[in-house]
């Protein structure tokens, strides 16, 4: 396990250990920390599908060494044998999650790097793609302490913060998203209070933010999702931070269900909203919102997941969307590694 | 158990049969459907603050027919003696729940009722006890049915409805409050598409209202109450109808938590929403949303309750507030048995 150098924080949501891809399952979380070993396609997939590893950051680094492993495993062949292989497992993984650019961008770009060793020994291009999972890995975590630095820059110590879902460490590879200018601030002693939506159904942010929060020493309260618009009415946030699963090129964002309803909330209460994410989120090739794919999950995560006992009638009909999209105009700023972006944010998305 | 008259509901949340309250247990909703005899101050007490029976009208209902049936055990006494012991109860009665005012003005007017036969026997005040209880409940259902006739002529045939928390019969006596415009357009065929938000922590959306609509054939849709902006963003809700437990001089209005989220959603999309509740509910010694007593619930509601094992980490700090305040600003229209009052509320409220 590579240690990440963060005061406070041990745990590592992504990791790899030849010959397996390591995840820290984060559906036991917080009552055991459990760690996986995934092998095959079929491990890497299940694990994305499942959310025991999640966060559109931590989902694209997830894949990427999913297809150098897997890559370990498909022998002594030609090229095109082992390009054939390749992109079938690249296929497989996929279509374990529709809305997080990351998984498609990692995916295409170890699609890249083994087209662009084709008169290379397999062997070879097997070690390069390792080499390149390290790298989108790597890139990650600077990106985060970059936008945490970004982040911080627009916050006042002893504010208080909103956020929803989770996009912190367990959400990427070092500091989160989100998460990041928390974080930051705490090692300088911005005394942050942060308030945590729970995030129903899957409870990312009861479940993941405020133990990993907790666990740092961050001021943090856990409030149910229909509490924001209580704590922002009296006066408790001066500030929202979201992660973002995808960014349009129009600044539409598609987040967590629930981020676009905590949006109009600020706007109301005149509270600024920040969307926080690494520039592999940007999907220009998406105009916007409305041409973003939301995944639907299955009803049994509103209805009896986590429960002793059904909590709804039998036969109910429910509707599950995992991701919303909060309109462009709601956005007060967009923070990439590379800088704050402020409205209009098509001409600045499209200059990055 | 008397029977409500209305097609498809066989459950009644609130009863009297000698020498018993009657109520059915709530809290076990949607999985049994159980009754509970209720016979001292104590099992009336912990029936309300353990929202064993919950709905503002309906505390009102059940506090009223507590008194009479506990009325009944004091024995054969001076009047003196049976005032105080009155007190005594009505004193603790009210110290079940804070913010819904029907509690208080039920048990004023239960008080007024022994107040005005002091030179009556103990006994005959007894039996009025009663007939004022089943007065309070008779007028209750009345204006249930006034309220849904009221509502029914501000929304068209095939409208999408959203609703927060259980304003339905189970909150009531009959027919419901924000619910009972949607039971009228049911015997009408008016073919509502009904949205549940599920109302975390106690997941009365849920369990009551997606039963109670569910079981009365209508077409009703659960959600989390963070997909509410992305029902409505998607054009899928035309108007907002909510239950309250308070409204102030000014027309603020204090329902379950979460409701004034969706009155700012409701604004931000240009969706009507309206307040339903009968006029026992105003409470015009209150002047503003900020005099209204906010109920804190305890930490476990949220980390812990329905569920197989802690979903949050331990000793974490939690908010949970039980109510909150919609502002009038956010409010089109609020709706009693008298009739339906538009803005400014203030001059319509003090009129009523």
């Amino acid at each position: 396990m590579k240690s990440e150098g963060l005061a406070g924080l041990t745990t590592v949501s992504v990791d790899w250990e030849e010959p397996a891809v390591i995840i820290l399952d984060q559906t036991q979380l917080p009552n055991r920390e459990a760690y996986l070993r995934l092998y095959t396609p079929e491990e890497i997939w299940e694990a994305i599908y499942h959310l025991k590893v999640r966060g559109a950051p931590a989902i694209g680094v997830a894949a990427a060494y999913g297809m150098a492993v897997c890559a370990q495993q498909f022998g002594e062949q030609s090229f095109s044998v082992f390009f054939q292989k390749f992109t079938e497992v690249k296929k497989y993984l996929a279509s374990s999650r529709p809305t997080a650019v990351n998984l498609f961008m990692a995916l295409d770009r170890m699609e890249k790097c083994v087209l662009s060793l084709q008169d290379q020994q397999v062997d070879t291009i097997k070690i390069k793609l390792q080499q390149e999972a390290e790298a989108i890995r790597a890139e990650d975590a600077a990106a985060c302490r970059s936008i945490g630095e970004w982040g911080l820059s627009v916050l006042q110590p002893g504010m208080g913060l909103l956020t929803h879902c989770n996009a912190g460490h367990l959400a990427v590879s070092a500091y989160g998203t989100a998460l990041a200018p928390v974080y930051l601030g705490q090692e300088r002693g911005y005394h942050f209070k942060v308030y945590a939506d729970e995030t129903r159904p899957l409870l990312q942010g009861a479940r993941l933010t405020a133990f990993e929060l907790q666990k740092a020493g961050a001021d943090v309260t856990l409030i149910c999702d229909n509490m924001a618009s209580c704590v922002m009415g009296q006066g408790k946030v001066q500030a929202v931070l979201v992660g973002c699963d995808r960014i349009a090129a129009n600044g539409d964002v598609a987040n967590k269900i629930g981020t676009s309803g905590v949006a109009v909330l600020a706007k109301y209460y005149g509270i600024p909203f920040y969307v926080l994410g690494p520039t592999s989120t940007v999907d220009l090739k998406c105009p916007d919102g409305a041409h973003i794919p939301i995944e639907e999950r299955q009803a049994g995560e509103i209805t009896e997941k986590w429960y002793t006992r059904r909590m709804a009638p039998p036969e109910i009909k429910v509707y599950n969307p995992a991701f919303d999209v909060t309109r462009h105009e709601l956005i007060t700023a967009i923070i990439t590694e590379k800088g704050i972006l402020y409205p209009p944010f098509d001409r600045g998305l499209s200059k990055l």
